[in-house]
């Protein structure tokens, strides 16, 4: 089997060199992968020639030319009405029309869903879609969803939410039945507020390898395979780690730059350091999913470097040869059916 | 003015070696300073005399024996209602009583709460009490509330605690108009749900010094003084950084302790490792406010140490010092005459 995945090469904050790159990387590594650059052709062939791939890897090669691109901080709804030869759009609708089997972006979040949602749809029975990333832990990495794309989801949406992600990590890790936590600020049936408690109710109720409440600090922990929480505390949860992971980048950087002989003994612990960055690279962890559409969607970090595109375009392979939309498709119609 | 508090000596993970230790260290730095400890009279008196503190010091220490203690996983209806005569219920009832100006407890946080509002109220006007603590920055240190107190807060609520925080954060640093942000998954105005979204109209509608919308990371940015959300989502936030920080730590100490060669490396940075270890110490931040109660409860952290805990008591000397009940009491009446 060909595995085909359309680029929105455009996308992102460093947009076609960065894009381009982590593609060529992508083909080398799989054999069986075809990539659909789309954005700007001259672009596109100006990038591919500074490489000069390999011709086995250039007859997997396609380019779609796309006349705009979204921008980082567009409105959603503009780039869904105004922007109907955008990278990104043109890149999602080679998905719907089956040219392709899969979509990478690192385009804006909230127009890269919108768009999927319109032009996709969403999987019977999904009311609506859903972001799930990958977190590193103590001991590895967990899933959380959703990290933003609802910001009021009723019990319902959070059973769903669980559901898809269940599958989705069963099917790309491998993992049989995931551990599921539901985030609450207690660990205790008593703590939180109603529309937690009757999540818990909901999930207790599903075929779901449900555990129950976790904290903030178990997603770190790696307490359970998969967190389902709303957008809203999933994004706050997600941006409050980002900024500790910063600041204290920013106290052990200042601690060993503070004068000449913190620099020395920053030079002789460089391995060491490294060795810390790369347990944490959150590149490793680049690539998340958009869980619900009738098409696989995958949201690279707006700022990736090409080793962390390239991570994402992995993603996107995964879940094509996993088939987790059927998979997804006739759990969900199962789900239904009992009701 | 003599600056009277009481210890809930037996709280905590620690208790009594804890809290006496950081007791006769705070009678040490403030001159005027006067403290009852509550709890085991003999075990806190046997722990005195291990220090044997200057005798000009133990005439400012009084005792107040209580029979029982809240257990750290205790309910706190079941702390609330069975247990009267527990260190944290006798400490609070001091402050009630007028016999000290301030209660610090190291004990379970909903217990706390209940107590507290259950025998001391809320201040007229103010529907609930919010926990606000301080976070460490790249800059400095923030404030945010509510740390976990109430997990479904009202636009109104929400607005109260922005009062309450406002005034707080004033009177004990010494900011005049501390600007606030609001805590969402986007700074654009049509971000968030609708809860949010109300929330700032009230806010741009008020005296306050309101910037908008903030988002995780610049919590720990620094980019206002005071960050304001409901404690579901303060709460998460808190536990996920707890998380980060404790996880970033495990994979530096790794790497340190990998073999004998980083094992040397690690002896030679040891001075560096301890620099940007201070810098971010959570004792420095210990000693969280509970705001709108008609008197000044302060919670330190459960694990604290004798450290941390001396910190926890410095906020509520601070706060008494600067009369942060009837500042937090006039200008919340002179909000609702507004009306």
């Amino acid at each position: 089997m060909i595995i085909k995945v359309s680029i929105d090469a455009s996308g992102g904050d460093h947009g076609i060199p960065v894009t381009v790159e982590a593609g060529i990387k992508a083909l080398s590594v799989f054999q069986d992968l075809q990539l659909t650059f789309v954005g700007d052709q001259s672009a596109i062939e100006a990038e591919l020639n500074k490489h000069s791939p390999a011709s086995k890897t250039t007859a997997r090669i396609q380019i779609v030319h796309a006349t705009e691109v979204v921008l980082m901080n567009e409105s959603p709804a503009i780039a869904l009405r105004k922007k109907k030869d955008s990278s990104m759009r043109v890149a999602i609708n080679l998905v719907k029309s089956n040219t392709v089997d899969a979509c990478v972006s690192a385009g804006n979040t909230g127009a890269l869903m919108a768009i999927s949602r319109f032009v996709l749809k969403t999987i019977k029975g999904i009311d609506r879609p859903a972001i799930m990333g990958r977190m590193p832990t103590m001991t590895g990495h967990t899933h959380m969803l959703d990290l933003g794309a609802n910001v009021d989801s009723s019990p319902q949406a959070l059973l769903e939410f669980a559901t898809m992600g269940s599958i989705a990590v069963e099917q790309t890790e491998g993992i049989s039945k995931p551990t599921i936590g539901l985030l609450n600020v207690g660990e205790e049936e008593m703590k939180g507020n109603d529309k937690i408690k009757k999540t818990s109710e909901l999930l207790k109720a599903s075929n779901l390898n449900y555990q129950g409440f976790v904290e903030g600090d178990d997603i770190y922990k790696g307490t359970v395979d998969l967190v389902v929480c709303d957008g809203f505390e999933g994004n706050i949860a997600l941006k409050a780690s980002e900024g500790v992971a910063s600041m204290m980048s920013h106290y052990l950087k200042r601690a060993f730059t503070r004068n000449w002989l913190t620099k020395i003994v920053a030079l002789i612990a460089t391995p060491v350091l490294k060795d810390f960055k790369s347990s944490l690279d959150p590149g490793k962890y680049n690539g998340a999913s958009l869980l619900g559409l009738r098409g696989i969607v995958v949201k690279s970090h707006g700022g990736a470097d090409s080793d962390s595109f390239f991570v994402a375009i992995c993603e996107a392979y995964t879940e094509v040869n996993a088939k987790i939309i059927d998979k997804i498709s006739s759990q969900v119609s199962i789900e239904l059916e009992k009701k």
